[in-house]
């Protein structure tokens, strides 16, 4: 009765639907969580815009909203709000009056409690579509409900209302969908048992913020000006920036599980990250492609870690944690309610650009947007103060997606006069005049092209407008969840413990909040925090590296730090000796996790090392192909020679895999690495090897008691290991021993007694392969850390 | 007579030397072309300085002015410059007066023409110190004459004018030292038939520049500040600028054979890049460890090319020319007034960093500097209308020598003060009280710590002083010299025709010769000039790229630049593709010239390549090792593996050179290569080849009437090419036609009868093996350029 009530209406008015356009057949919305908090504020104000929006589609609308609330109190509770419903201001009051009216007929509420009421739902669904002669053309399920309710109701949605064969299904759920990846991995499954992919809309209500939605058109449409400059060698920096003035007051409960990176840069930061960094599909209108480069930048994010986020909280958190959680006076609470987080991605189009994401709790300002900015990439031969004012490409350029609030108090999107007039949809967009008194960015509004919305959209409603239009590009999908998780879980667990920087509130903050980028990390520029709330963290060491003997060679010994540091500059010094005298330098480097910490030493702080004139070998060798992560190779490959630059040519992997078998004694790899050696090493002797310890006091690849290596030739053995994988290729001790110089590394603890033995033992190879290692005129110098050597 | 004299007036004034401190010995400079304007202005006045300096250091002097006029009037013109000496103005006018007048009495002139002359200059020389019963410390002979007159002075010198053993001989030479590599190392070996390297001085009066000067010094005393900032990862850019605002009016006989990057770049601003470049020696007060190191930065200059530098010429300088060397009315000069020069260093340290060295004449002021701007590394978390006015982390970081002239108009060291307070030695450099109202780079002058020098000293006298102390790292060694040249002379070649613009001199200029950088070259900003000098360029094509058919398959035709951008655009799409489909892309390329413009255009310009799952193949290779330029896998390497990150393990170079031995059969390249292929590659079908053909029909290794590889099994094949190396290995036809795509790549007009050939004759691989190219299931391009197809 209610439908044809309104299809009559509709009829005797011009502007609106027709009958014949209602044959796209009838579409029910259900909001489950009718009357929360979120629905109130957004999401039937959000569906009222669809109808406005839709009415003349051609589609037939009715609304049904549900809680467990019971019938009579609910109904009054929903209509409370939606005779509160405003009209857009665009919209004109006549008009929007009538279909006001229409929209609440066309509204009803209904308990949802058990699985007889979800069968009722159905079954009153059905009634109506029959009663009214009308073909269904789908139903969308919002979940505004806590995230715990979302299988039960799943359940009940999938087994008994799924609308008949031929009409879609769109659920739509909103955050937090997990906690971590695995929550995560756990809530998709459950999920995935009841909806197909292509039903379910996961909600982040920052992609219907217009300005971060227009950030892949925007691509699209200026590609022509975007595609010299969207790249490394071009942008400076990117800033995804949400900062907030309120607090996390009265929402404890909620924010002591979750914390900001959880809260803001999981989802909306890193959506908007995605949105700048993605490689461009050739038709952004295309849901799948967009998804698909979206979910391709994600593999190639670094890996974050500890050091790659700053983190605060606002001084006021931990009282009102303890007041609204009943918490002890002593509760000190771990979670961030501010985070910087530096991020980069291995695409070769933005290797070494930084990302930058940061969000907080009670900030100077709220106000939130994404800003690119370029490099200064010109120069301007005329000096500054006789320079006419126009806008020279020596000043700042940039662009910038303000999603809203700050100093301009409106969604924007700005682009620097000297970088191009961007090609903006007329229809969305209006060029906004430049209040010639305002900064942003450090430059006056006037040095940019300013545009602004047309119809300022709340996020909702053009959310809500996209799961009508079947956009999944502008939700989350499953995969893109997982690979966000993924990304940030590492980072989360990291950081559990991490000192966290009190900060006062407000303006008080003033710099205690910035942060610099160091080599690829992240730290506060402001070196001594008022206070640290987790007060037990090391206390930076005041030893000194410290000079001996260790049986009768020299040792240095430090921290494992400051150990590192000394070898690495040894390292990268014996090398210039080494060039400066044969124009090579020949560098044998053994597998295992201590040298891990060396290699990256060496890529990031020895910018004059010789890597163009050094030859890299290896001391021992797993059998397991190169590309196997067990790999010795595999480890100086991802940790060093990723990073420099040593010609191919000059890389030596042991030969451990030949005719695509590995070790065969008949393949002769021993023998092919012996002959490389000699034609490539003069005399054979290293220029420098490298060597750890086992516990077992075995050294490259040579065990106690091993039958081979041990004595003998100069040369390059296979060995059988105590523990897996048991083949091995290794270079012999009196190989080793020809070298110039031989530098042993021991870090850690669990050395410690290996270390106190091997101080008391003369040369018993067979027992102690290390011992062995004597170089007949070479140098032994052994780098032990205080763990090691102290215990 | 005149020494003894001298010796006792010191005697009799305290501050001055007693006769026992001469006995450090007795030094002679003789000044050559010591009335020309360099001696006038300058040289006469820091000899003056010098004596000032050095009269109580032990040794005695004698000052020999020469020339080639006569005595009488030669005398006269040289005491007239001398009488005008000015006394240093922190120097007390009595003790100034006493010493200018010992210091005239100490000088003397001589004609110096004849061989005679040197003979008799020496023997005076002799005779003096042997009355004065002296014992000599040394000779200078400053050359400030003609480069065409230095050999024959040079052999004079060398012949009649050397002091005897036990004394050391100093030659002071000034540039020009040559026109290009060529030339100088002609110069060079001239004077190195008459001196020992010890004994050359030549100078780069820009050294003496205090600012200049004290770079190297800086970066030493500041090294706990530089070393972790003083590399690619925190300067983002290095500016070096001398700028004038005179232009060469009655200077254009010198200045049409010299030109600006003659005249101001390769020497004094080449040898300011080089004191911030070089590596730090650990002790920088030793003169071979700086040069050492200055060398070495040399060495790891990127090649210029001619789209390194932008070029000008002031509009009034043709007439300028015409009228001073009675020119032609249309004689057109492509002298450059104006450069600007980027230039990269291959040093990790350095790389991806700009270095811009600019100069030009008839510019609108008087500058000189050397700016070192660093990477924002900030966020600041606080908006900018919120922050206290403090020296925050995200203004400007830069540290400027100023070597003098413009807004300041004093040689001055400027640090930013959100970088560190330098150390600066407090008896040369005091800190300067800022003038608030000044703005330098941007920049209240407030935002730096400012120093000037605490006594302002003329280049001049400060490398006559180093010349004194024998601090052979003030000057340019003849090693330093010919790797400058070597650096400079392929630019000044490619640039001989290259179009310059004219601009109007001085303030009108405006933005005429700001330029930018655009992927590793420098372009004009404005684009349109007022007026190009040279119109002989290129126009810009119109042609569009043609599809059609060849040989029954697709050809591709466009000018070659246009052709390589869209065979590169059609690779980055079958490797998207292919990564897609089976997540690897594997690729098999051809040596030759024509790929390498494709390769760097795959590096430079195509980020999006999935090259972390690209597989890099041989196509065919030379039988010579890998590291021998005549390898294809070498060019490939340099030209493209050593720009990209292809995982060590996807390259795949052809075994040629196994057990050290180069393609013999035994060692069974062929089938470990085959092998490797079946291992990988599925089906040994390659996503893509990239062929050629030669002008005879050649493609791969498969020569007409080939013995193997033209028909039988998909293997790989030991070939012999009728060129050397002879011996070849290759992939077969079978196995290359079992591939999906085939792109065969053709340029230039050599290419254009084998081309109409082939669009001729039929399916015969034993005549024109290339004929033989077709894919059994895949697809054959053909990517023919112009000059190729059109003749």
């Amino acid at each position: 009765k209610m439908l044809r009530r309104v299809l009559c209406t509709v009829f005797f008015m011009g502007a609106l639907p027709s009958l014949a356009e209602a044959s796209q057949g009838h579409i029910s919305v259900v909001l489950l969580g009718a009357t929360g908090d979120l629905a109130k504020k957004y999401l039937w104000q959000g569906l009222f815009q669809l109808y406005i929006d839709q009415v003349s589609s051609g589609h037939s609308f009715s609304f049904h909203g549900a809680a467990l609330t019971a019938l009579e109190p609910g109904q009054r509770l929903m209509f409370d709000v939606l005779k509160k419903l405003a009209c857009p201001p665009d919209e004109s009051p006549n008009r929007c009056a009538v279909l006001k009216d229409q929209f609440l007929k066309l509204s009803q509420y209904h308990q949802l409690k058990t699985a007889e009421n979800y069968t009722l739902l159905n079954r009153e669904i059905e009634a109506q579509l029959h009663q009214e002669g009308l073909k269904e053309a789908g139903r969308i399920f919002y979940f505004s409900v806590p995230p715990f309710a979302y299988t039960e109701i799943a359940r009940h949605i999938n087994s008994s209302c799924r609308p008949p064969p031929g009409a879609w299904l769109r659920v739509v759920l909103e955050k937090p969908f997990g906690h971590d990846l695995q929550s995560a991995q756990q809530l998709a499954a459950e999920l995935m048992s009841f909806f197909r992919e292509e039903e379910m809309y996961r909600v982040d209500h920052y992609l219907g913020k217009q300005a971060v939605a227009h950030i892949l058109p925007f691509r699209d449409q200026n590609r022509q000006f975007l595609d010299p400059i969207w790249n490394q060698h071009h942008v400076e920096r990117v800033e995804i920036v949400l900062k907030e003035t309120v607090d996390a007051k009265g929402r404890t409960s909620f924010y002591e599980q979750y914390g900001v990176i959880r809260d803001v840069l999981q989802n909306h930061l890193t959506e908007a990250l995605m949105f700048l960094a993605m490689e461009l599909p050739a038709n952004v209108s295309k849901a799948e492609e967009v998804l698909q480069c979206k979910l391709q930048a994600f593999q190639s994010l670094r890996r974050l870690e500890k050091n790659s986020a700053v983190l605060g909280q606002y001084q006021a958190y931990a009282s009102q944690v303890q007041e609204e959680l009943q918490k002890a006076q002593n509760y000190i609470s771990t979670t961030p309610t501010f985070a910087g987080v530096l991020i980069h991605s291995d695409n070769l189009r933005w290797e070494g650009v930084p990302f930058l994401l940061t969000s907080g709790k009670a900030l100077d300002e709220r106000v939130g947007y994404v800003r690119v900015l370029f490099k200064n990439r010109a120069y301007c031969t005329q000096s500054e103060t006789l320079r006419d004012t126009g806008h020279s490409q020596c000043k700042a350029k940039q662009i910038i997606f303000y999603v809203g609030h700050g100093a301009l108090n409106t969604p924007a999107v700005l682009v620097s006069r000297n970088l191009f007039r961007p090609v903006m949809p007329k229809s969305l967009w209006r060029e906004a005049v430049a209040q010639s008194d305002l900064h942003i960015f450090g430059q006056p509004l006037s040095d940019y092209y300013v545009y602004s919305p047309v119809k300022e959209r709340d996020a909702y409603s053009v959310l809500i407008s996209n799961i009508y239009h079947g956009r999944k590009d502008f939700f989350i999908t499953t995969e893109n969840l997982l690979a966000s998780w993924a990304f940030w879980t590492p980072l989360l667990e990291s950081i559990s413990h991490q000192p966290l920087r009190l900060y006062p509130g407000g303006v008080e903050n003033q710099h205690l909040l910035d942060f610099e980028m160091v080599s690829g990390e992240v730290a506060f520029t402001v070196a001594e925090p008022v206070e640290l709330l987790n007060p037990n963290r090391l206390t930076p060491s005041d030893y000194k590296t410290i000079q001996s003997k260790f049986r009768q060679s020299p040792l240095i010994s430090a921290w494992s730090e400051d150990l590192i540091s000394q070898l690495a500059s040894d390292i990268e010094e014996t090398a210039g000796t080494a060039v400066a005298r044969s124009g090579q330098f020949h560098l044998a480097l053994s597998g295992g996790s201590s040298p891990v910490v060396l290699f990256r030493r060496l890529a990031r702080h020895h910018y004059a090392f010789p890597w163009k004139h050094t030859h890299i070998w290896l001391v021992d060798e797993r059998c397991v192909p190169l590309t196997d992560t067990e790999s010795n190779f595999f480890s100086v490959h991802n940790h060093l020679l990723q990073s420099i630059r040593v010609p191919y040519f000059n890389v030596h992997p042991m030969p451990v895999h030949l005719s695509q078998r590995l070790c065969v004694e008949e393949d002769r790899g021993t023998e092919l690495y012996a002959k490389e050696i000699m034609a490539l090493v003069a005399n054979a002797s290293f220029d420098l090897v490298l060597l750890g310890v086992g516990t077992d006091g075995h050294t490259a690849s040579l065990f106690p008691q091993s039958e081979s290596g041990l004595e003998g030739a100069p040369t390059v053995v296979l060995t059988e290991s105590p523990v897996k994988p048991h083949q091995r290729m290794s270079l012999s001790l009196p190989l080793i021993n020809k070298a110039k110089q031989v530098f042993v590394l021991v870090l850690g603890k669990g050395k410690h007694d290996i270390v106190t033995l091997l101080s008391r033992v003369g040369h018993a190879p067979k027992k102690w392969p290390i011992s062995g290692v004597r170089p007949s005129s070479g140098q032994l110098v052994w780098y032990v850390d205080y763990e090691a050597l102290l215990g």
